[in-house]
């Protein structure tokens, strides 16, 4: 600390820490002005000083008649008016159409993925082939360690293209995208924290942090990406060690967050002291000229999260985390909770990035989304009613649709909409309370053709 | 409540409801008996008989001239003289041992499995690919759901034929029986909660029950199998909410636990209301006449875990969970921690199993393995110090040693056998402290041969 700092800074820094560190747990009476005093030798107007500039942080709340104490959470999260999720089961209709999403229906504008034929299943099968039929002892061989080092490879060389120098060493190979998140909330918090999320957000995001007992902090996020302010705002009421942030092709609102937006981002992180869990699973979907950098690229604090399932092969279950200075906590998680991810998935993969094929095969599926996106869109603008509200992605595989007041409620919509075999997914889903039940989100992954432009139609009609 | 239970009993109740829904937490005073006295318009004296009771229970604890406490989950397994894991880092030293367990080593001794020529890889190799090049598109499909229907069948069939009454609906297909263990306790413990192991114990318990934050409160573990009286010592003592039991050809020990130990070790989880989540993975590999029944066989309150890895395929990674009441709750966790299991190691199980082949290659592997145990047994008994005591093992793949007083220290043994390029699993792994540091446990399972009683020849060496 410099000399330089204000002495009440300085005690306050020393009980922030001990605060922080859970040394000092929410609702405990601090000591006296004149204990603290005598302790730090000041003088008691010093000791005020310092309980002062912990209160404007939110961290600490003056009781009348009866000293300083630490604050709840809770109380810190009420007061800047974000709302933090009980953690509470889902409300049963939220169980049901959570349950009944991604289960077969004729027309499938729920998930964010597309059919088989978007994908190169056929080349990722041969190669599949002939890996187990080069060597099928693998399946017979117990699986250790953080992945197939030369999957690995691959997966560094190209995050460097956009910007991440990555460590072979830091990178684990997991399950899954969803598998990644999790590991890295669990590295990073413990339950009762608070996590700041986009709002609206991916629905298992949600589901995931009631399931390990964290609490979600809904950060509005509207075409311009998230609240920057509200964010902040969010940070200085305390309690919030992690943020998950879907910076490109955001999921469900399509957009990437501006490099300066970005920037400001990781600074508030710093700042506050919370680690940003980027989900970049969208990243390589984008539409524009050049690949949007990852925050990762700005920051080696985030902690890059990632996978091929929607640009390679939805049902083959590999993705990636660059844990920096977690990777050995995160690496510690993954062997106690899935041991290790097998060898074959990952071996057809590093094989398909090293043949070449992968940029290819990018460039196709970032047209034909682009395409089926701006399909969907303008016929969503044709059918609905005035004022609905369509998003722009920037690219990924799904449509956020905000409908005219005095409309449908989404919950209901979905409803209806599954009687006559179209899926879709309802706003309530994608966040912890009613303020997206006139919103839905759709997929364009499917395709474009005259069966999904008369399930819009239908939809348009149920609408009205 | 019964009109005839003692007034003493009542309040007791009372209390112990409220102590163990944590709103009395550890360490709280109680009120003094003329305040419980007066609540429940009882005599002093009867207020006094039911904080008596709560304190033969170990539930309070009495401090001199201060009253009745909340007893600490500590204090109370203390009182029995079991410790439980402090919740901390291991030792470098483990640390350090547990990375190298399984990395290649000329004489692999080390973990739990056998050479890939021990499992039918060619067959599973040309089912997987049968598979992918009839319908290479589902891995462009999203994977969804609790697990491929056809296996869950299979599984449920194979499970009828030893005495467990499963329903496919409570079956959850996982990555691996390490994920089934560890989404059993997450949906059953919270953080800091005691869970009862056998002691020794697979290391990979310990470490999964520290990374979520739970108490290990061993249980010692003899060639009886697990200490019953201990064990409801512990369980008496409070805080315990799970019993994590191998029951059959137990990790390291091989026990099987006879079936009346069994019943017992039922009706004592449910008497303290513990659940009993059971590690079968073994237990296809026993070496008797009849397969052994697992616990769940004869309670369907027992949560079901098991796996292929030990019996067709380490390297697949298909594990399964049969959770009961809890099937929901596991699903969900299983949902946001990975998803869903992909389908290929599926199916090409599923079609293995179907086809009738597997019941031969458990007899082949059976032998296969009785075998080599016997002879590593033999090796053993006659290379190594008088006083050095073997496990007699009813299935498995592992021997667990215990050397005579004043020779080796495990963790050193491990350290000289590695530089000779022979791994084994030294003892210090299997429980939280050095009481197993004159143990170890040497892996059978990867053959028979000059090269492997030669290693045994060398460690005999070292240890005198």
């Amino acid at each position: 600390m410099s000399r330089s700092t204000p002495l009440y800074h300085q005690i306050a820094d020393h009980l922030r820490t001990s605060i922080e560190s859970g040394k000092l747990p929410p609702g405990t009476k601090l000591p006296s002005t004149r204990l603290l005093a005598e302790e730090h030798a000041v003088s008691i107007l010093t000791a005020l000083q310092a309980l002062r500039l912990l209160e404007q942080e939110l961290i600490v709340e003056a009781r009348p008649k009866s000293g300083f104490y630490v604050s709840s959470r809770r109380n810190a999260a009420e007061s800047v008016e974000l709302k933090p999720l009980d953690i509470a089961p889902l409300d049963e209709q939220a169980e049901v159409h959570l349950s009944i999403l991604g289960t077969p229906c004729k027309i499938r504008l729920d998930l964010a993925n597309g059919e088989a034929a978007l994908y190169p299943v056929k080349r990722l099968g041969i190669l599949m082939r002939q890996l187990v039929y080069r060597d099928s002892s693998l399946l017979g061989n117990h699986v250790r360690g953080t992945g197939y080092p030369p999957l690995k490879q691959q997966i560094v060389r190209r995050a460097f293209d956009y910007g991440c120098d990555l460590d072979s060493r830091e990178l684990l190979i997991t399950n899954g995208c969803i598998e990644s998140l999790a590991l890295a909330l669990r590295a990073i918090t413990k339950p009762g924290d608070g996590v700041a999320v986009e709002s609206p957000t991916y629905f298992v995001i949600l589901q995931m942090l009631r399931n390990l007992g964290l609490k979600a902090v809904e950060i509005p996020t509207s075409e311009a990406g998230i609240d920057l302010e509200q964010l902040e705002k969010a940070l200085a009421g305390g309690g919030i060690s992690a943020i998950i942030s879907i910076a490109n092709a955001n999921n469900p609102t399509g957009v990437t967050l501006p490099v300066n937006a970005k920037l400001e981002l990781i600074r508030l992180a710093e700042r506050y002291d919370a680690v940003i869990i980027e989900d970049d699973v969208y990243g390589d979907t984008h539409f524009a000229a050049v690949r949007p950098k990852p925050l990762r690229a700005l920051s080696d604090k985030v902690i890059l999260c990632s996978s091929f399932s929607k640009t390679l092969a939805p049902g083959i279950r590999v993705g990636w985390i660059a844990g920096g200075r977690w990777s050995s906590k995160i690496s510690s998680l993954k062997y106690t909770s899935s041991m290790a991810t097998p060898i074959y998935p990952q071996a057809a993969i590093a094989e398909f990035l090293r043949t070449g094929s992968y940029d290819l095969h990018l460039r196709k599926i970032r047209q034909t989304l682009a395409k089926q996106i701006s399909k969907m869109r303008a016929a969503i603008l044709q059918h609905f009613p005035d004022g609905t509200n369509v998003s722009d992605p920037s690219g990924g595989y799904v449509l956020w649709i905000k409908l005219p007041t005095d409309t449908t409620s989404t919950r209901q919509l979905f409803e209806l909409a599954r009687r006559e075999g179209i899926g879709i997914a309802p706003g309530h889903l994608f966040a912890t309370d009613e303020r997206f039940d006139d919103c839905f989100r759709l997929n364009a992954g499917f395709g474009w053709n005259k069966d999904v432009e008369q399930a819009i139609k239908t939809l348009a009609h149920m609408v009205k």
